[in-house]
């Protein structure tokens, strides 16, 4: 017999970079029991993103703040909404760029991630932020 | 006991731009007394993209705009996908850096979006089209 | 009566460059008779991605190559994490500005796909590799 659970995940963030937050969403897994389903993640802010991506070597995440930095530049003269600060508009692009959502499967019990996959917060603001993720799971 | 539904939304697109369609998605909840569960919908297209954005200053959208337009031009040169328009492999492109799926939650009979955020159907085309969305919801 | 089924889908790759699946989920929905519902992809790995493309000209995704190749330069001398080889840490960024995750609608019987789309795996490596998904199915 199906069954769903909802469940909603602070992340708090001190400016731009990418939080860790697997172990919330693993622990959430584990002290339901859920065996088997799908757990998806909705980010509900516009200017951070949720992403998944390497959690060996700290300089992959260093390098992708990089390049999104060189892509997407704060104070870029060409961006026309500027009240919330130079680095609120940059902020919408990278969210647009990558997602606010994420879905990821369950089986024996566990995330069915890869080995070197991390569930990561991107806080694209440089101040910090509280950031809210309602989280749904449906199956056994 | 969960229950699952398939609906069908179309928006019509005057052109490239943002166009807001969350109250096409929130009547359908809300007209099926969904009060827990997840909504998914699909774009079935391969130039406009399904995003989450700021629904408040109109220039965020604007913005957006300029960014893409500035990143993925038109009548690139080094595009060889060239026979259904100058705007055509631009649209693909800027659907890969996007997306065509969005996941949403929904708790206590809304759709659990932030305070500022909308959905949106991108359109990447200069034209007018007229795009299907399959909507799917899971759930009590 | 909603059921749910997990499923491992394999794809190997010769290198870099766009590898349509869309026949081995749509077996998998025939073979298991699923009617409605959702099928859900998650790639476990953070140096490719999951893209749904237009399956009709190839010079799609040669362009689509092009750009990516363009905007995210391999052996980019900003970059830190180069000990896995010039292609790993553009391979990591490509997949952030794309996903690892798709969701599609299954109606009547069949993946809610628009006429053009196909689902495919995108290589950002220059080397071959095995690539896993878990597909999870809920529905009837």
């Amino acid at each position: 017999m199906l069954r769903q659970a909802l469940h909603e995940i602070r992340v708090a963030t001190r400016g731009r970079g990418l939080y860790e937050f697997t172990s919330k969403v693993a622990d959430w897994v584990s002290q339901n029991n859920f065996t088997s389903g799908l757990v998806t993640l909705h980010l509900r802010h516009t200017s951070a993103s949720l992403l998944i991506q390497e959690n060996a070597d700290p300089d992959v995440r260093r390098d992708l703040e990089t390049f999104f930095t060189r892509l997407v530049p704060d104070g870029d003269p060409d961006f026309v909404h500027t009240v919330e600060g130079d680095d609120d508009m940059p902020a919408h692009v990278r969210t647009a760029l990558t997602a606010v959502n994420l879905s990821i499967p369950v089986s024996e019990g566990r995330l069915a991630l890869g080995t070197w996959q991390g569930i990561y917060l991107w806080e694209h603001r440089r101040s910090p932020h509280s950031r809210a993720i309602t989280a749904h799971f449906v199956g056994e």
